[in-house]
């Protein structure tokens, strides 16, 4: 599949609502359960993903669309929602990703991309050069894929209770 | 995390409805693209766990409680999907599996089911011996597993596009 702006916001539009109607009210074990060590639980996913709004994606756009000389992203912190979610409890969280990502997409939409635009360029700390392009496929691969982890850690709670069926849920042991 | 009946229907009733929020009226390229061979599209998943509201989990359930001298249960066809979806888009197997889902669980919670039953067993043809409280922490993970595929299935469908950031997003690779 080709990168396409339009199927890309079909994604990042639909990712709060997702969550919401995954997570919104469920039981803290559900939630606020990880994989071990320092890994995600669902609520800190929620975390990560604000996080991601306020510091990540439409900030790195901005400076590839910019003048500016020195066109290299501040490292992202992925770890900053250990402090950042404090005090807050997982349908606060929900609630301000899902404020953050509208007003995050309405600004994308003001922007009007064009080709061109996407062809445009930035230096990201680790990876050397990338495209807007890039950029706008990874934002929707990302939201995917913490839909897809927070389903997996959500999973592994049960572990021990599927009994002989873990054969078959190779998500399991994963 | 023990097995908790009330908890586990937390997981069975949100599925249809995050579901829908993920893939009601979505572009075709997320919606039918795979992973290559027999591998399932979203489309096709959605297809799976309406075949499993009508032959697997309270088919299954019903058998356990039951006073039937042979309690083995049928083996489950894994690709009848594809067959039985032929001619459905994806909108309509999306209601169709609310509607199961939603008569399921009002089966499920008419069986008041007690500790006791929970315990009770039955044989799977290839696993053996399982309980009822065993089938129903799968049902959840299945649930929970399908949501992890068919979204894993959509970020590859970007593969490509994210360029470099592929290092960063191992679930493009699994």
């Amino acid at each position: 599949m080709e990168f396409n702006l339009v199927k890309s916001i079909e994604i990042l539009e639909r990712t709060p609502s997702v969550l919401e109607h995954l997570l919104h009210n469920i039981s803290p074990e559900w939630a606020m359960s990880n994989e071990g060590g320092d890994s995600f639980s669902p609520y800190d996913v929620v975390g990560h993903l604000i996080h991601g709004e306020k510091t990540d994606w439409m900030v790195r756009l901005e400076l590839i669309l910019s003048d500016k000389a020195d066109k290299t992203f501040q490292p992202y912190d992925r770890f900053a929602q250990f402090a950042e979610s404090k005090g807050k409890n997982l349908d606060q969280l929900l609630t301000e990703f899902k404020t953050l990502r509208e007003k995050n997409l309405a600004l994308l939409q003001s922007k009007k991309l064009q080709e061109k635009d996407l062809l445009k360029t930035a230096t990201h700390p680790a990876l050397g050069s990338v495209t807007l392009r890039q950029l706008l496929a990874t934002w929707a691969v990302h939201d995917l894929s913490h839909i897809a982890q927070i389903t997996r850690v959500m999973c592994k709670q049960y572990k021990e209770e599927v009994g002989p069926w873990i054969t078959y849920l190779p998500i399991l042991t994963r």
